[in-house]
């Protein structure tokens, strides 16, 4: 199996698509090809929230502002998946969440991948990772390292989610990514929340609920997301419009 | 076969395939993820059009403004297709559907599914439906009754489309939901509109045509659309703009 | 295989997914269904781009503002692909493409398909061209003119992109698309910018870099895109905002 995600629309991930299915006999999944452009947290973000779900699998992340610069192409073998992407970050929190997630195996071996003068300077999706996927998928997991066009490094560029202020009186945190629900989903852990009915957030007091639904509609509330941490969120409205919230703003939250 | 419908956008319908995969052999097929959001009433109606095409297959359905809220979890039989989602009546109108173009066997069953303290209040696209969908489809449609977690209701949330007034001198009806070209479908059967070259909408007289194009670019006409309805265009244009119509609106229709 | 192109947003994509696998058990892969919304021009330069990575298959492509006049219905061979949908020059141009990058056949065969009294006047996607795409593919390629649906014909609606003047100190093309980056993509081939440090576009200066990142962010460039003509562009923007261009806009080209 081999799952894509990018930031591309429409239509160039149907170019990484034939490409994959000139090669590859491997079922094909899309993640979504709407990711926030050249974002790389805020992707790297949904990856950990939604790739864990998945059995073991090659994943094509292309969100790539750097493509046609030196930076790097890499797979990354985490437990039995496999990430391939550009060398900017993106793979990364992905990548540690499924090691966290696997059974069998929580290592993580990253390979940088030789790249011989692609056809173009602009779409490394079509023209590196989407070729250096099928390649991985067809020699299987177990024979990845022996992959001539593979070659294991130390050295990559790392990403970590910013993280939140936990003090005793007060929480203070950003907006990682806001959904097509407008749901602000925030960097900080939803445990602030617990035994709560409701909270400061940026000083206006807010309901903490267990979702959307539990308040009246138009209401801006507070509650712990799917993900785990807290979200900004409005039954049956927007809650970065409510909240006035974008992303990497400041959260402050404070327990009343 | 596992058909995917929601109001999702980018990435959550992504999470609930790793589901499905991790648990079922199934072949996926994406039937949208940018359903009208939190809209039940236009997601059930297009269900109606679209679901009726597809071979025996079960479909997972998350437009679910109430997750996390005391609303079961459905599974509905109709002739060979189980459709599983919440029960706010996005299920009923296309299993009518379903069962009454069904060759085989035109029944309705309709069992609540058993939730288990699920991992998110948030998100039981992921947490409930996916988990159930890919259940059923193990199980088989012969042997449903047999698995555990369901058990037959007989009450739950039925929905029905508005119904329209049809006169001797007029039909009022509404817009049921606009297209992504524009066009604004009500839910006045197309007869009103046989035999006749023209009609008044809304007090405006307008061509009745087979299909846009029929028309000078431009032109706001009244056509049948796919689904039998009378549907309010505009010839490489948009019909909502106009005809100032959004969803639920007024409309009147006076033949000439 | 049958690959999926249209401009139809959701859901109507998904009820000539539900025709093609009530008649076929080909896998179905999407294009896309965000194409230029009756755009025929510029659907047909993205099927040349994207059509010739896949493996022999059936392509649907349904971008359709004539649906329901007297167009015809085509099923167009070329190499080892066939390609169905409507007769406006949609299909030509990747047939092209697809038979000039064909190892085997090179030939073009055109069909018209015989259109019996479809449901609907207003979505021959679901009602002519995926009963279409359905029987070519379970016909497979040697046998298609076997195909009592199909007969050849040499009379159809072509289509030609327009073409640049490339002169001795001035090119001269236009927009063809603008992909959902924001790049204004031209017809003028790369080829005028090689060896070229700096170009004024419409008499402003330029610079001209291998890829988007080669500038400082903001900064609008000038490249060869992964097509292979001259496309605008800004790191990290939107290239269509900075250069004023849209679909169909003159690009001169000025060599400094």
């Amino acid at each position: 199996m081999i799952t894509l995600a990018s930031d591309f629309g429409t239509p160039y991930p149907a170019a990484m698509k034939g490409v994959l299915l000139s090669r590859s006999d491997a079922r094909l999944v899309d993640i979504g090809h709407e990711f926030p452009r050249q974002n790389v947290t805020a992707t790297a973000f949904w990856l950990t929230q939604v790739l864990p779900e998945f059995p073991p699998a090659v994943h094509l992340v292309v969100v790539d502002p750097g493509v046609g610069t030196d930076r790097a192409a890499l797979a990354v073998r985490a437990g039995e998946h496999v990430l391939v992407g550009p060398d900017n970050g993106v793979l990364c929190p992905p990548a540690r969440a499924l090691a966290a997630s696997s059974d069998a195996d929580t290592d993580i071996e990253t390979y940088e991948i030789a790249v011989d003068d692609p056809r173009s300077s602009t779409f490394h999706g079509r023209d590196v990772f989407a070729p250096a996927a099928a390649a991985v998928h067809e020699i299987g997991l177990d024979r990845l390292s022996s992959l001539e066009t593979l070659s294991p490094v130390n050295d990559f560029v790392d990403l970590e989610f910013p993280s939140p202020e936990i003090g005793d009186t007060e929480a203070t945190g950003e907006v990682l990514v806001v959904d097509d629900f407008g749901n602000a989903i925030t960097n900080v852990p939803g445990e602030v929340l617990e035994g709560r009915e409701s909270v400061r957030i940026n000083g206006e007091k807010r309901p903490v609920v267990p979702s959307y639904a539990h308040a009246v509609e138009g209401t801006p509330i507070v509650t712990i997301g799917s993900h785990g941490n807290v979200e900004c969120a409005v039954n049956r409205g927007r809650g970065d419009e409510a909240f006035g919230l974008a992303v990497g703003d400041v959260v402050r939250i404070r327990p009343l």
